[in-house]
């Protein structure tokens, strides 16, 4: 039985689809108990409109809330009794085998990194990010957590990210690239020229990559900073909606009917499902002494109940006792 | 009369488009004289094939050649007689207004710096290039040729991007944002805080932009590191071809007919026009004592001729004191 303990304040619509997710997780797999950290009489509330196996849920109250906006830090240090904080005290204690939020991304890295500490030889913690790529999802690694790296940290990336996309996305050999502004190893920052050549020690390192290289799908993992990652990563999410607009404006112009405007709309929405961040159940924390995914503001129950999976996964891979060994 | 020299040899299509670039020039604009450098009897034979006033072509030897892929420092040093050389020498002695040309952005940019050199009170010469996005073009400045930044340098570049933003691309107010993890000031690498701080003496910044302000047009020059701006520049050229492979999979998938299927990829086509980069003349290095332009290497005769057009308005706009003045 795996226990995996989930904020049912996290996101933009809690305590509903944190607690709408457990309740699938639970319904759909025998080997999983959800324990939901939040406010308890509001969250027995939502739970009662729910059928799940007794005693698969269990409640665990955390009457603070840390708001989407709070400075992360301090919110982890003043709300101690906040569902993050009391969520991932259970994991560090070993009560839980992980624990999912769909939160503020911020307090989580920090509450993270301060309650769980680091991994044995791991500089950093680092987030990682799904990437929409025309040949399915990569993983883009960092993704806002380290602004400022230094080659050891990116080929730390590198190796975490090459043990995710294996183990938990099912990759059996990940390609891992490392994003630069030209193909040739002698290109980039000093930062990037010296770990093009420390992530030369993994077996499947297949070079730099350039940005025309992401959306084509030329690698499985995709290795750079915190500040290139994060404007990638919501540069991704802003393509679906401003491609509408052009193309919304190609069909005025054109006249279009409403029958043929409607088609055109419809297999661009299609074509965009890779793109659909509410699809994708939760990114995880990786280099932290447990297992802690985030997911986006707007996760729907089922990406809750995905990023569970996920945390079931990364705990039953025993991802961390991997990454330990690859980086010591 | 404005003499714009244009380097013949430059671009995957030379002597071709250079040539026919500056004829197109030359018969719709009696005030400009194009010097066309590269090898003379190759040139003068591709030339014998186009009419155009007498006198306003001229050919200037320049028998080496640089290839795409050659060391920018080297090719620079070693061919003294290469077209890149040749133009750029005639420009700093005064015998031409400008130079352009289509050919490695690297050599270009390193010739740019050593024969014409820096601007008064400028750190570093830098490489701006057009963004497309949902509100027309915008200006991301650096874009590959300044790796390592400080702040003052990022600072600069949004000084340089505002003033050829309001005098070359004809914006009255240019918003100038810097891009960055988050909207508040208080985020990002220590570099781009204070570079933040720096950039609030300039009465249009309009502070932090993130990824998803890029295509929704939320500025009009994007200030960056040219590691981000190589990344982004590249990123969107791929942006066509992959939607146009997400579409034809949903196409296929639900079997559109013909016609259905033509309808939808031709209004993708014209959806997609602010990305096609060969309709843009050329991107400037800002910062060197001169008017120093660079084409995609695919670059078509009209984007030569209006490359060169955008050269003859720098050096009509005396972009370059107005640049000194500011900077100072």
């Amino acid at each position: 039985m795996m226990k995996i303990a989930v904020d049912a304040t996290g996101g933009d619509y809690y305590p509903q689809n944190p607690v709408s997710g457990a309740v699938l997780a639970v319904n759909e797999n025998d080997d999983i108990t959800a324990v939901l950290t939040g406010p308890e009489s509001e969250i027995r509330k939502e739970l009662e409109k729910h059928d799940y196996p007794e005693g698969r849920i269990i409640l665990q109250d955390a009457p603070e809330i840390i708001g989407m906006d709070e400075s992360p830090a301090q919110a982890v240090k003043n709300k101690p009794r906040s569902s993050i904080v009391v969520g991932l005290g259970m994991h560090q204690k070993g009560a839980v085998d992980g624990f999912v939020s769909a939160g503020n991304t911020g307090a989580l890295l920090a509450a993270s990194a301060f309650i769980l500490g680091r991994l044995d030889g791991v500089i950093r913690p680092t987030i990682a990010t799904f990437y929409p790529t025309v040949k399915g999802l990569g993983l883009m690694i960092d993704a806002g957590a380290n602004l400022e790296v230094k080659p050891e940290m990116l080929y730390q990336f590198g190796v975490m990210g090459n043990i995710f996309a294996r183990d938990i996305m099912g990759i059996e050999t990940p390609r891992v690239g490392l994003l630069n502004v030209g193909e040739e190893k002698e290109k980039g920052s000093e930062t990037l020229k010296k770990a093009h050549v420390l992530l030369q020690a993994l077996p499947n390192f297949i070079g730099n990559l350039e940005g025309r290289d992401i959306l084509s799908g030329q690698a499985d993992v995709f290795v750079c900073d915190g500040i290139t990652g994060n404007i990638l990563l919501k540069f991704g999410e802003s393509i679906p909606d401003a491609l509408k607009m052009l193309l919304m404006g190609v069909i005025k112009k054109r006249q279009l009917d409403k029958e043929k405007a409607g088609l055109v709309i419809s297999l661009l929405e299609e074509a965009f499902t890779p793109f659909d961040y509410q699809r994708v159940g939760g990114v995880p924390f990786l280099g932290v002494n447990g297992i802690s995914m985030v997911g986006h503001g707007g996760s729907s129950p089922v990406a809750i109940k995905n990023m569970i999976y996920n945390a079931v996964k990364m705990a039953e891979s025993n991802i961390n006792k991997k990454i330990v060994a690859s980086v010591a």
